[in-house]
């Protein structure tokens, strides 16, 4: 199904912009998965299990597979068909940065969207359009293209003056990303930077934005939602990690993880229309 | 053993300077391999078995055997395997364009260096140091900060005229790489852009810089060349993948092969020195 209608559909089903990132590291699992015999599936299926009703997409990031090699991405591919078969009408997104020339981006195409079947992919723009198009030309799929990140240093680069504009770096890009004019283009700005969603907000109106670091810190999140929602609050892909998937670590960890996980949902939804 | 005692060895022990890119596609492989259990491992391991005593590195794109999902990283595993065990002085770049927050570097590096045996890996610098350091931690591992691509629009952003300095931005980082003072930094710079390669040369007079797109073809290779290397006429590592990896589809691919790579690390040899 094209991306747009199946998030527009979970977005209203579960009342939810809550994105659960599912980037499990094997030593901050709850100890009792070790024994199992893939410790990595089993703690996303139980957040899984315990959140389906409460999210509009799951986003694992493909380097907390690949650090474990064969084994990890075997996890990861598990988990996808999981989500694929339980959960039809959730979106994955797979979380994975990449960016080459375009002979090389066709292959992590193929990588990314036919083998590991995600719905959405996060991708760099720093190459131009022509490394973009292999991921732009799988239409039903979105190609979240990542502006501004999250990080203390990414002013370093990202905000630097450029151009006869003397806009910021992002903000360059983020203009003539808008004239590449692809309807399965979304763009990713970090939490951390309200000002830089607020902008990048600006100028895609009614695109999908994807956001990381939104949590119960009221204040920053609530910046950040105002920041970052299209003008029916609506739109904006809220993704939290490590405070929901290692909100516990004991046996009863995932009904810990769920209550977590409607807080923020429901933080998120006081905000978005404010 | 240290990247650059490693590197440096095999430049002297194989008179080159070049690098041959690893990357499969089953698509274009000789017909009679596709018989074989393996058969990217079979097409490697041909290369590799002839080209051994012509290069000073090979560099697999991670993006050519995620492709075909886990059979093709098993196929990539026991390629570095196969080098690490019959060919230990020759160093392994792994090209995976990597780059994300500095908690989730830390796991492709762990992916990279610990998991695949890595010596070098290429990573982009856009969200600054703090991002890149989990890779330059590994102080025996080579970091290689992609500065400029060799596609055609890859002006488009990394050629901006940024700020006070009006320089370009591939050089603006270059230049605040530099102030990083990471012994364990190397560079990448497309051959397609010899102006921006003399441009970071300059910048770092003794550092690896690492260039694609080196080949048959004369000129442009020539310019490349000269504008690289050091004034030494050393340490540029000069890759080139598909005229040397497909320079023949028959049962006797191997030997076109190695005397096209012979050709090429010939003609490196003859400009390297000008």
């Amino acid at each position: 199904m094209i991306f747009s209608k199946k998030l527009e559909s979970i977005i209203i089903k579960n009342s939810s912009l809550l994105c659960i990132g599912l980037d499990p590291e094997i030593e901050k699992l709850p100890k009792h998965l070790l024994k199992e015999n893939d410790p990595t599936f089993a703690f996303n299926k139980e957040i899984i299990d315990n959140t389906s009703d409460i999210v509009c997409a799951y986003k694992p990031n493909i380097a907390f597979y690949e650090a474990y090699g064969i084994k990890g991405l075997e996890s990861l591919k598990k988990t996808i068909e999981y989500i694929q078969k339980k959960h039809p009408e959730i979106p994955i997104i797979l979380d994975a940065k990449r960016a080459d020339i375009a002979n090389t981006s066709r292959m992590y195409a193929r990588a990314l969207f036919d083998y590991f079947g995600a719905d959405a992919v996060t991708v760099y723009p720093y190459l131009g359009l022509d490394a973009i198009k292999p991921f732009l030309n799988y239409e039903n799929k979105l190609t979240i293209l990542i502006i501004k990140t999250s990080n203390p240093d990414s002013d370093v680069f990202q905000n630097l003056k450029v151009g006869n504009s003397n806009l910021p770096l992002y903000l360059t890009m983020a203009h003539e990303i808008k004239k590449w004019n692809f309807p399965n283009i979304g763009l990713f700005v970090g939490a951390t930077y309200p000002e830089e969603l607020r902008n990048v907000r600006k100028i895609f109106p009614s695109s999908y934005i994807l956001t990381a670091g939104i949590g119960v810190q009221g204040a920053k999140t609530q910046k950040a939602i105002k920041a970052g929602v299209d003008p029916r609050g609506n739109n904006l892909i809220c993704n939290n990690s490590r405070e929901i998937i290692y909100a516990d670590k004991s046996k009863h960890f995932a009904k810990k993880v769920r209550n977590k996980a409607k807080e923020i949902r429901n933080i998120i939804n006081k905000y978005r229309y404010e």
